[in-house]
């Protein structure tokens, strides 16, 4: 009962007097990537979290008793507005060494999270009079709002099996896309397009921000690298902690084409979006000592397990279903071909289950339909459970 | 010679070949609040920032050691946009007993700083309608251009021997203002004075963003209580652990009024700037076990030493001088009636003596003419020696 209740307060049964309880015909869920879209659910499959019962609370405890034991003075003071300077050359080692970004540390920037990095640089794109950006559709629904606050208005371009349709760009100067692991699809953009969209850069005077979210998380092959690696100058790489370590720890990098550098720390100067030294230093110091390669290759072990298993269930369960976009991220993209996508999503709401579909994250009407299924937010205790409450929701009809 | 080369190089002294070098014409000193003001000085009397070799290192290692071991896992993920309970509930029943503010947890709201706090006022103001804030005149440059890059214009007004004029505010719906210690001229708004600003927020539908920086530092008398109190309903009150803490932990709040609480909110979503959780619950334990308490108090001892000395210094080298302003805070505003400003700073500049005047905070021609000298950012080891140099400099004429 009290389940139920939950249900109806949040919208999705509806509760008329003297005629039951039915399933509300409004969109069932709240949109994508909101931070308490599972709040209330038992189980939650949303996508965009690591999980939070994996991060290294020792090692993190042990780099930031370091930093607090031997840092100098000036760690407590206003720094550095693009963040601390270990950070930055941290960062810049790294993200050169994994994700082969093209980087010099003063041109790194830290932020409290991607979508506090993109506020800035959408109000920036704004006050260079860039009226407009490209987003793919679909994608993550937060972002666009966070770049229409910023004074931009949004341009969707359609997502194929080859990732972002850069043929459709021609209006924008400005694109935010996820080309490692499209968002929600899951294709990798392929080299074609990549070229493509470099061009379209060069040749209209235009930006390309890569929204590298999960680009640590290989299981099958190498990590496709960065595509700013192609053209520092053209494109604007964004990368976070969110998923290698937690949201908690509030840190998130752009790497900016050095045109762009004093435009967007214009915009800092004008907001004073403050991040914490001491978790700057901690991150640094993380970096440096290995530590956070170590915990990414136990996370990739732990996220690769959880994506058999799920594999192996929608293989077992549900072989209607076409699974993409597995070798990398925290979710699975789950084509549907002959079943409807909102009606999946309804019994797995009436069952307590938070599941997005590809609906969830769309601008324009869908071309396909399909689950986006996360499997990194349980606890690694839930996770059994979770699967089993899912296919339990696939065998119905 | 290379002090020289670092003053000319920033614009103090200016080096024509074959005419030797003179002290520049220009405004000598780069806007009071600036992060890096003081960059390349020797001696340090700016105002705004605590000693950072004050930092209780060992206390909040303990305090962040705690968290880590004891949190729940919900700590590491995304969370409530207001910013931690725990931390909320902590500064709610630290904000009512230390000053007085009448406050519900539920709508205190947790920022990155203060002026990123102010930010997400402007921007929110901006979309209610309101196209301009009232500022003090003297007051801190930087949150001017914090108020106009969110969208209202700036409308300064003047600051007398009571504090900020209301009379003048006629034309304004929000005020900005630092009621418990101007800054930087130290006055205490008057009590005749809070309750016309009380009327004048009442009768106009206004708002009055009370910037209470550094009202945990008190030294002859019972704190000033916030003006909040006098109505939670018109009054924001912005604090900050910028001052009590250090700003490397990056941490400030508001406490809303219950009807702007939505539309901040609001704001919030669309920028999404991120605080660390981490962060956030070491502040509310080193709260709750009244570490901030005992923190507090031996800063304050520390602080009113150092008050007393710079005081001594003033009252012994320079009996010309009008002292104001110092019986609380971290600076002391010194009023001239018969020297110039200008001339005392950039006599200190060519000494590598970094200080402000009433100039530098000013928006219209400054009715007064003063130094505001900062005594709380030189480490202890250095103050003696700061002094020293600074009665130098007002020895000479």
């Amino acid at each position: 009962m009290t389940a139920y209740e939950q249900l109806v307060a949040e919208g999705y049964l509806v509760a008329a007097a003297g005629s039951g309880t039915t399933v509300a015909s409004v969109r069932t869920s709240p949109p994508a990537g909101e931070a308490d879209s599972s709040k209330g659910f038992f189980t939650d499959l949303l996508p965009g979290e690591p999980d939070p019962s994996s991060f290294p609370r020792q090692a993190w405890g042990v780099a930031l008793r370091k930093v607090l034991h031997t840092s100098p003075d000036g760690l407590f003071r206003y720094g550095d507005r693009r963040g601390l300077a270990e950070l930055r050359v941290a960062l810049a080692g790294y993200l050169a060494r994994s994700r082969s970004v093209v980087v010099d540390p003063s041109r790194v920037v830290i932020f409290g999270g991607f979508a506090s990095a993109l506020s800035v640089l959408a109000t920036t794109f704004h006050r260079l009079g860039i009226d407009r950006v490209a987003v793919e559709d679909p994608g993550l629904p937060p972002l666009r709002k966070v770049i229409t606050a910023g004074g931009p208005a949004i341009v969707p371009i359609r997502v194929d099996e080859h990732g972002l349709r850069v043929d459709d760009l021609a209006a924008a100067r400005v694109v935010l896309c996820t080309p490692a692991h499209q968002y929600p699809m899951g294709v990798v953009l392929s080299a074609t397009r990549r070229v493509a969209l470099i061009d379209w850069a060069r040749d209209n005077d235009g930006w390309i921000i890569e929204d590298d979210y999960d680009g640590e998380f290989r299981y099958d092959r190498r990590p496709v690298g960065a595509m700013q690696g192609l053209d520092p100058e053209r494109v604007i790489y964004g990368g976070t902690a969110s998923k290698s370590l937690a949201p908690g720890v509030g840190l998130a990098w752009l790497v900016l084409p050095p045109r762009l550098l004093e435009p967007v720390l214009d915009t800092l100067r004008q907001r004073r979006d403050t991040v914490s030294s001491i978790e700057q230093a901690a991150l640094a110091d993380f970096i440096a000592t290995g530590r956070l390669d170590r915990h990414l290759r136990s996370q990739r072990q732990h996220y690769r397990r959880r994506r058999d298993s799920l594999v192996q269930l929608l293989e077992n369960h549900a072989p209607w279903l076409e699974v993409a976009g597995v070798s990398a991220g925290l979710h699975a993209t789950a084509l549907l071909h002959d079943r409807d996508e909102q009606a999946i999503i309804e019994r797995a709401a009436a069952r307590s289950v938070a599941l997005f579909g590809i609906a969830n994250h769309s601008i324009g009407a869908p071309t396909r339909q399909g689950l986006v299924i996360g499997y990194s937010r349980s606890a690694a205790h839930a996770f059994p459970q979770a699967l089993e409450t899912l296919a339990g929701i696939l065998n119905l009809r």
